[in-house]
């Protein structure tokens, strides 16, 4: 199956640049494309390839501006990277979802599975949890009792979920996830040893959620974890009892969000962050990878950097003189002597 | 089911102010919290709440002074964080214990499963291992061969044991903890490659030894890696080879100790701290998130911060001048002018 | 089974000094060894346990200067860690390896399943799948479909391998890694929310590769997620979508390596690292623990540090400066009082 630049240009309502019968019938990326693949351009750090690339089609965005002829045929759009995506979601959705229940599994009599469910082989599905219609449950996955997941949902493989936690629409599990696992609370008793705190609350997931490989998100004390709809988590991030994360917020690989702590909607959250415990976080926050945020952030749409975390640009600025700090000792040193003789 | 707070204060030998015939049935944080619903106050941070909360009744601590009346029934105790354990551990043990062997599931001939255990469908039970009175272990959990798993004990969903290694009576695994995995040592070759060092030790949990979800244990390279009576690891931690960790001592997510450190007891790691291999690290030592422990610590009971990190005060009192730093050199390049210009 | 120094120092091609005819049966730390045991010296920190060891032989290096006599035997080699691991994969190939399929498991009917391979209970083998010769798949392990896995390599429980995934000769995959889950990409929309970049591409393991205990590698948009011949990572590690690690390149726990990031070959890098996206690092670069990588490194066999990480060296005078900044800004302070004064 392939496509020609004219067809693809209509799709995405795009303008061709080139030779508008050119054909493609895979994707790759700018630097390895061949002839019959279509890439696309949006970090402008790969922009030298956009000279050297065999690809066949390229999806740029509408203000490229060419400084020189190219080969390819270029098809302008508003936002290239979107257009990827959804071009891509046209291709992905040529494979029929998987359906039907793959034996041996083991699902509970009291279960409710929905229409065109799929449940792979060593599944575990508890008393009283319900699968939603054309939710994919692969192999190996846990579903604790009294469970809740909505439709359009998949959990890849090796997935875990605690009893009562409750998990919404669209939502993309990925392997190894846990969902529920106790809050980390213990009280200390007097003779050093300490009280876990049983935890009895849940974690609720809303829709369009996404969280990467085994990622945790542990169950609150008393009440409920909550990612609002749309949020994005990627791998092995840590997210502690009580936490709630607004809509649309998206975390980078290994943060740590600390027990009770709000985050805002809209953040953008780099890697290996962390996070204290009961703190609030503004709507819009960005905060700079491997930063440490000890206290709450109150006006939103702020950046930040840094262990302990400050301004961006100052924390940029600051990390520039760390740099000269053995030369600045140096010159404060002479500066002392010429001081003293004078 | 439902408690007065005369019964709930007999119980936790707590003093009533307020109506002592009101009654609670669940558990709620104080800022959720219904009329129905018994909430606590430990943590100050939470004190407005106490003013504005709909709670019937709420734990607090003996010394809290009241700044102006309020509609709840307060019970005062030594310690309420202790006391909500106190309550919570009852309110669960109502539940009573998973007991059986559910199929599909894998059980070697060889292995020995004591009375009154759980085993959830697809575990595996290999050669030899013994399972102790009361244990319950979750679906989709691996157990190796020569493994030995005390009373009382808890492995949730997906819990992987190596060959080996012993664990301990009233113990806490959670989802998808790995014990007994290989250390991670390579002898480099002349060629730049790397000879794998087979790692023949095991791991050792004592009792009342709780494993937050996704963390990891290796095994010992000889020898055995050991976690003492008491140790509380949050989710996504990472244990090397040959680590030992004293009794009591309680670490927050993602930190990772390398390969032969021990800590000592009662100390108390934030998260995302990272110790260096072969270093010993004092008796009750604090350290704060996102710290690098470069050094042994010798000295017991002292707080650290930063990386690599100093004392906790200073490396504070550092930080603050960090921020600075343009400032600061800025400063510095004025002085300098101005002895010039002398 | 027992074993003289005499034999030892054959195998090993060592020189003996003291009794050639002590024997030990097993292997022990050197802190930790008893008469019948083996132990090692390589890193020097150990040193002063020569001196009081039990055991009864001790590999060390050649260059080993004594500074008072020793009981036991020793046991001359060129590089004693070296030498350990030859003996202990020595012993441990006395162990024969698992061989066959264990019931219940879960094997597509077009999977091809070569011969002398192990596959655990529980364990699922997708349509299209092939494992190679002697490869041993432990229970729990997912292989989706059209997934290549070659000869002789070990998958340990719980390992999650997503499909069109390949996985070389010789490599050891430890519990609840997973390989293959989708890359974390996704399109900004005007409303706030994000589209998903479905995630196209897989992930290439080459030979002899090891990686740690739920380790997580994304499959690439496009193309391939690649890690060459010899790579070590160690656990809790996170390699993003198209990021390319070269030949014998080992990298520390809890390590995160963002997007499209290309490592050289022969580098050794700390835990806790953290490197940003679209940048290349040089063949044979060393980074220290809890650094961050946020631009490209060209020059090779470097050593960084820090967060932003820059040359190891000035990174750690540059640390030791830090320390005393709340000092330094007092004494800036008062040079500028005495400038001002004169």
């Amino acid at each position: 199956m392939q496509f020609s630049a004219q067809q693809i240009a209509q799709l995405l309502q795009g303008t061709i640049e080139g030779d508008a019968n050119v054909c493609v019938h895979s994707f790759a990326k700018i630097e390895e494309a061949r002839p019959n693949d279509l890439a696309f351009l949006a970090n402008p750090k790969y922009l030298p390839h956009l000279y050297t690339t065999q690809a066949g089609i390229i999806l740029v965005n509408n203000d490229l501006v060419l400084e020189k002829p190219i080969a390819a045929t270029l098809i302008r759009v508003e936002d290239a990277y979107s257009a990827l995506a959804t071009l891509l979601n046209l291709y992905n959705s040529r494979q029929k979802p998987l359906v039907g229940i793959e034996q041996p599994c083991y699902i509970h009599e009291t279960a409710t599975i929905e229409e065109g469910v799929y449940i792979g082989a060593f599944s575990y599905i508890g008393a009283g949890s319900k699968i939603g219609k054309q939710t994919q449950i692969f192999p190996h996955s846990y579903i604790g009792a009294n469970v809740t997941i909505g439709q359009n949902t998949t959990l890849y493989s090796g997935v875990k979920v605690y009893h009562n936690c409750q998990i919404g629409n669209h939502c993309i599990l990925h392997a190894g996830v846990v969902i529920g696992s106790d809050g980390f609370g213990f009280a200390p008793q007097t003779d050093g040893s300490f009280q876990k705190i049983p935890q009895i609350g849940n974690v609720i997931l809303k829709n369009f959620v996404e969280i990467g490989a085994n990622t945790c998100i542990d169950r609150a004390t008393m009440g409920s974890t909550i990612l609002h709809d749309g949020v994005k988590l990627d791998n092995l991030i840590q997210v502690a009892h009580n936490v709630e994360i607004g809509e649309n917020t998206v975390i980078a690989a290994q943060t740590g969000i600390a027990g009770s702590t709000k985050l805002g909607k809209n953040c953008l959250i780099g890697g290996q962050v962390g996070f204290v415990g009961h703190i609030v976080v503004a709507d819009g926050t960005k905060i700079n990878a491997q930063s440490g945020i000890a206290k709450s952030i109150t006006t939103p749409n702020e950046a930040y950097g840094g262990s302990p975390a400050f301004a961006y640009k100052e924390n940029v600025r600051a990390n520039i003189v760390f740099k000269q700090l053995p030369d600045i000792e140096k010159r404060l040193r002479e500066v002392e002597q010429q001081v003293k003789n004078n």
